[in-house]
């Protein structure tokens, strides 16, 4: 392998000391166009890269961002990376993917060790941590970023602006006739309860619905919870009419039953999803749903992440509009 | 924040040197069993933990493994990476997600990174690289495991066994009287041309059928690219009776195009994809396809990089056994 190309290498072919070159490179000192030039000429003849460990020991701090989510394999928290990886790269900073699997005891692990690892900043979604949890990280001045339905303490937050598309979704579940409303809500224990459940039930009163006790379910953010959920609905004295669903992963786990069942949708029941991933429009019928686009959740995130690495420290609040898509299973 | 216990006040703690405290974490020089219970016991009391950027200096690589492929938001590289994950976890590495977009510039800078930011290891999904790529970070001795068709080189392979699930296929296929066979194969100019293809063609021909050179359209691994792919084939003088893709994610794009065309599956033509991806259960007909695990090549790939990690040199192949998996979709 090539030798390493070091500062003083590239102070000595463009004359200058090492000193003056690390002024260039960091911009913390001012240089003269003339000597900025020079050490640029000299860095691209050399092909010179700064050591990213020897750079991490002087800063603190990695070129590595963590992102902890549920489930990687969840298309939403895929996408999602996707999108965070692009924006990120422009500025070489590399995206750690982490899972927790929705469990306490791994969304603490994982946060504790992304202080230790001194990653240059971190985005997660929290299910089951207290709002307190990103104190720490917060003293430390690691950058923090939450994309949740509810905020966690003062950090950066990116969420869903959906009351115009729940409105809408119960509108058009109502107009079709259907007065029972069911929802395969999120889990029971997660930090700050249901904010999706809630705006459902705020909508359905004020459309004159009514969303009963019996007919609301709690479970995981996954297919295999989404199937037995929808079961439990529509085995209940008198089923609902629609089935809103807290992701578009739920709402596929629904159809899987309402298959077994042999229940037709919409025909016997109407469904709606969240989030609308690709697995919306590959179910037959197309799945109804609220769009939370996971593209544009990743950049803003991105775009967050990256202020707070520039200096910024009061905390933001980030909407991304959510909108109902209507499709064949309503 | 508390303060970072260092590793002097372990060895303070323990009544040894500093060095000492070294040798037992390190385990390069051997020390009294005594001895090591005593800097063990100092070590759990003072909650102390190794600086991951010390550490990183001093070994010359970090505790990141880097994951290069063409587009985590592909279910497949997303179930891959879960599994990867949930396999290093236990031994404290991280993975870092790259995406090339199956771009030769990207997957080039990528690999250079990984080499420059001391990656402990790279696990990587090559779309145009040569397969002379990785020599470099082989002389570097940065453990790689190429996940592929084609073999890399001299080093570590996972990669699919997948004869006698297209052999299956194949078969299959004719049993139900179809006898003219077109293929959505991958890209022309991926390196190492296209293996997937090449069974195929093996096959129908041992099965006495034909896969005509106009019944073989060539394009990416994408959604896009399979409807494109799929009208191609059936606007053909005399379309194919069945049609395999190179993976699910092009099958689902085909079946979008069916739909748009009005054609019937299985009615007028049989589709078979390659992987079984969540999508394979969720589209309607349900997709006959080659399942090859992502969970299992995951598995694999983090065991033989551990191998690496731990001193093999010698590179490895391991094959993941493929399956033929009938649906509805023939």
């Amino acid at each position: 392998m090539q030798q390493r190309v070091t500062m003083h290498d590239v102070a000595r072919a463009a004359g200058v000391s090492s000193a003056t070159v690390s002024y260039v490179l960091s911009g913390k000192r001012p240089v003269t166009e003339e000597t900025r030039r020079s050490v640029q000429s000299a860095i691209d003849r050399l092909g010179f890269s700064l050591n990213p460990v020897a750079r991490s020991l002087r800063t603190g701090r990695s070129m590595m961002v963590a992102l902890i989510v549920p489930d990687i394999s969840n298309p939403f928290y895929a996408l999602l990376a996707r999108s965070l990886q692009d924006e990120l790269r422009g500025r070489e900073y590399h995206v750690v993917v982490c899972n927790t699997g929705a469990q306490l005891a791994e969304e603490q692990a994982l946060l504790r060790e992304a202080m230790q690892q001194r990653f240059a900043g971190v985005i997660m979604t929290p299910f089951r941590l207290s709002t307190q949890a990103f104190e720490a990280l917060r003293s430390a001045a690691v950058p923090v970023v939450v994309s949740a339905d509810i905020a966690f303490g003062e950090v950066d937050l990116v969420t869903p602006d959906a009351e115009d598309a729940v409105r809408e979704a119960i509108r058009h579940v109502a107009d079709s006739g259907r007065r029972r409303i069911g929802v395969v809500a999120g889990p029971r224990d997660a930090t700050g309860g249901d904010p999706r459940l809630d705006r459902i039930r705020t909508h359905a009163a004020a459309a004159g619905l009514r969303v009963s006790q019996e007919h609301i379910v709690h479970g995981e953010h996954t297919r295999a919870a989404g199937a037995q959920g929808f079961r439990h609905l529509m085995r209940s004295r008198r089923p609902p009419e629609a089935v809103l669903c807290v992701n578009d992963v739920t709402a596929v786990g629904a159809m899987d039953m309402a298959d077994r069942l042999g229940l037709d949708i919409p025909g016997d029941v109407a469904l709606v999803g969240h989030d609308d991933i690709d697995f919306a429009t590959l179910v037959r019928p197309r799945l109804t749903t609220i769009r939370y686009p996971a593209h544009e959740v990743g950049r803003i995130a991105a775009l967050l992440l990256l202020e707070q690495i520039d200096g910024r420290s009061d905390p933001r609040t980030a909407y991304v509009s959510a909108d109902f898509v209507a499709r064949a299973s309503t």
